[in-house]
């Protein structure tokens, strides 16, 4: 079983990883981007939980562990 | 239109963050996580394309500046 965890920027939080990336891009000519935002993501591979034990394991890893709760917010899939 | 673009760590290239992060866990009690592997999730805001070119463009923009080819590999899916 494997779990994706996503983790991106609050959108009320200024993301300058994602700015930077735009106005280079703008700057190579590709103004059609108009925004960038930049994240984190994360493959885990889980052995040994059921499905129900790993959503919520999943659930404490993904606020405790992967996320800065103050500036990020993330989201997560099982997978199989 | 939007663009989801993933990046991560080539399979044959050592991943210390997620090393680091699933070492974390085990020390917390999560044995079951055997292995992480980190990588960076994009979200890009596009206008002025149609999508067969900014399926072109994102090729271009995900293989020069998203991704350290040596190192990475990299996928991306368009949306709407």
């Amino acid at each position: 079983m494997k779990a994706h965890v996503w983790v991106m920027p609050k959108r009320t939080v200024l993301d300058p990883q994602g700015q930077t990336i735009q106005h280079t891009l703008a700057g190579l000519g590709y103004a059609e981007v108009k925004d960038v935002r930049q994240g984190k993501f994360f493959v885990l591979d889980l052995g040994g939980w059921t499905r129900e034990e790993a959503q919520g394991q999943l659930e404490r890893i993904s606020k405790d562990v992967l996320t800065n709760p103050v500036i990020e917010e993330y989201r997560f899939e099982i997978i199989d």
